[in-house]
């Protein structure tokens, strides 16, 4: 499909708006080709002017990546840290926060350590403030809520790898009128990843430069196939996904502490990954390993400083009851292997009664966590 | 397949070293997840500050965006331009080089007119000065020979939705030595188009964001093709791919001039397309119309100044021999049907008698060009 046709011009508005609703908001949303970094490089050269003091919340690997580009673009960056595995409060951000911070940068949920951030909590902190609210939401959305235009998220930003389920290569993100109007008076330099230029091409069904599109068709496929598993209403399909990663991710760290595996992430784990610490002297990375060798399944092992300390379970997009479920089986072996005293079927059990409490309320709509999903 | 494992760095580590080949170059190619334009802007932020003078060669709409690129980043631009169908001679280049012009940026062959330009004679002009030649070859690279090494051109761009056949949503570029060694004190903001930190993360067989893994997948696909084309040599497919397409592209003019039409681009135009003059009083979009309606083949109308004034043919890639005579045969009819006085198999005896000079030439090495490209 060639993408300066009428053909191409529908798709391309269908996804757009299909994504509104995905996100939830009634903010313009902007399709980029490019990983869900672009899209964050976007919210900084188009928000900030060199010199300009931002705000940036970090507790794992792309907190930090807010900071680098940050500093990036010219920024004056201010930094609310908390150790890896920990969330900032709310509180955190109000002691630091000053009426000349243009922005503030956040994660919905921190993919590097599994946790999940306050994002209502540190809206509110901001509400009536000059302060632009921008949260990268890649592993976040549909895999939590976010009432988006009710809290006043200014900029959130998606991946089409993370739970809308197709390959990477595309990123977007919902821009609120405020933050539209920022970028009148901005000075940092953007071209491919120029916002305002994207939005208007986007309003007449086009991309500025030529589109990945494969991608949008198959992002388009994707959307579809959630407003189907809703019964025809789109918002009800995210709604059903959350609420599957939220179950997954409940069965995963029930049984991890069945098995007497430490979560990583205990105050405020998030549903797109669980994070969990390595057993005492045992390298994560080997546990990966025998995950890919014996069992053909991909976990992660911990990112950056993080590596060798962690492995992370997936939850969002397609991973339903089945993979869950056998992905603990696989823990139990894998732990039996490495040398751990494990009672074989514990970790399953604990899961198995999660999954039963759940049930009622998350097959309502088709089972979307029943083990269908794929 | 995930982009941290080793089956992907075996992948992204062959498709790296197949574009070197591809390029014809021994610089060190970077990939990103993004249109053409990324690695357009990459060349820019790379390798110039805030207030460097630049030489820009414009003579169509994709030499205008280097100018905009180019005062995006703060550079004093000068520019050395044509009208939209001519080519920019190396004696204008002579003319306005400057020893303080850090680069000069061009296209190969510009897509918006069909003209090549001549790469070699303005790599000579610049010989023995300090100024960068960037080459924008996105169209170029496959339908044109470069001898990127020997002519000493500094970053040569590509694309993936070009020449090389797979959908769009993959850029890449060559980088000489001298070009890498000024990135170290160019002080342009860069991140996600940071060329020295995705040269790195190549080095290791991976990307420093999540790639678009199934392009890459696409992409090793498309080149292993070509090498097969080229009886196992790569360099000799691509070879085969650029005769190819002059040999359509020699086809096409040959038929547009038989039917009575005017070229667009005389002096010095590319394989890459063909760009036509739409008959006195005929707006181009009608006839795009008519092959889209009649014939479902698309052909593009022109772009920016040139809308409704020239239709362009492409000769990249695919393309192949009965493409190219079902196309002029679609041309004949179009033109009847617009109301031309047209003598019907005109067009096409000329393309035959075109294709039967080349013949013993283009199809040596397996017929590429005799039909079976697809």
């Amino acid at each position: 499909m060639h993408h300066r046709t009428a053909e191409f011009r529908a798709l391309y508005s269908k996804v757009l708006a299909d994504l509104k609703t995905f996100v939830g908001t009634k903010n313009d949303v902007v399709l980029f080709t490019a990983s869900g970094t672009g899209a964050m490089e976007a919210s900084v050269s188009n928000l900030t002017s060199p010199g300009d003091k931002v705000l940036v919340l970090s507790a794992g690997k792309f907190g930090e990546r807010w900071e680098s580009l940050a500093k990036t673009y010219g920024c004056q960056v201010e930094m609310v840290r908390s150790p890896y595995g920990e969330t900032v409060t709310p509180q955190q951000i109000q002691e630091k926060l000053k009426p000349e911070h243009v922005a503030l940068y956040m994660q919905g949920t921190e993919s590097s350590t599994g946790v999940r951030h306050d994002v209502e909590g540190i809206a509110r902190v901001l509400k009536g403030s000059e302060t632009l609210l921008v949260v990268d939401a890649i592993t976040g959305l549909g895999t939590t809520t976010f009432d988006v235009d009710g809290w006043g998220v200014d900029v959130i930003i998606g991946g089409s790898q993370k739970a809308v389920m197709i390959p990477p290569g595309l990123a977007y993100c919902a821009v609120s009128e405020r933050a539209w109007r920022r970028m009148e008076s901005t000075k940092n330099p953007r071209y491919y990843f120029d916002l305002r230029k994207e939005r208007k091409s986007g309003a007449k069904g086009e991309s500025s430069y030529t589109p990945s599109t494969a991608l949008i068709a198959a992002l388009s496929t994707a959307l579809d196939y959630l407003r189907e598993q809703g019964g025809g209403d789109l918002a009800t399909g995210r709604d059903l996904l959350i609420r599957n990663a939220e179950t997954a991710a409940a069965m995963t760290r029930a049984a991890a502490q069945a098995l007497g595996l430490k979560l990583f992430a205990v105050s405020s784990p998030g549903a797109a990954l669980t994070a969990i610490a390595s057993p005492d002297g045992i390298d994560s990375g080997d546990i990966a390993k025998i995950f890919r060798n014996r069992f053909a399944a991909v976990i992660a092992n911990g990112q950056g400083e993080m590596k060798g300390q962690l492995f992370r379970i997936a939850h969002l997009g397609l991973y339903d009851y089945l993979d869950t479920i056998a992905i603990i089986g696989a823990l139990e072996h894998t732990l039996v292997e490495i040398g751990r005293k494990v009672e074989l079927g514990a970790g399953l059990r604990a899961a198995q009664m999660v999954f039963a409490q759940s049930r009622g309320q998350v097959t309502r709509h088709g089972g979307l966590s029943a083990g269908n999903m794929a």
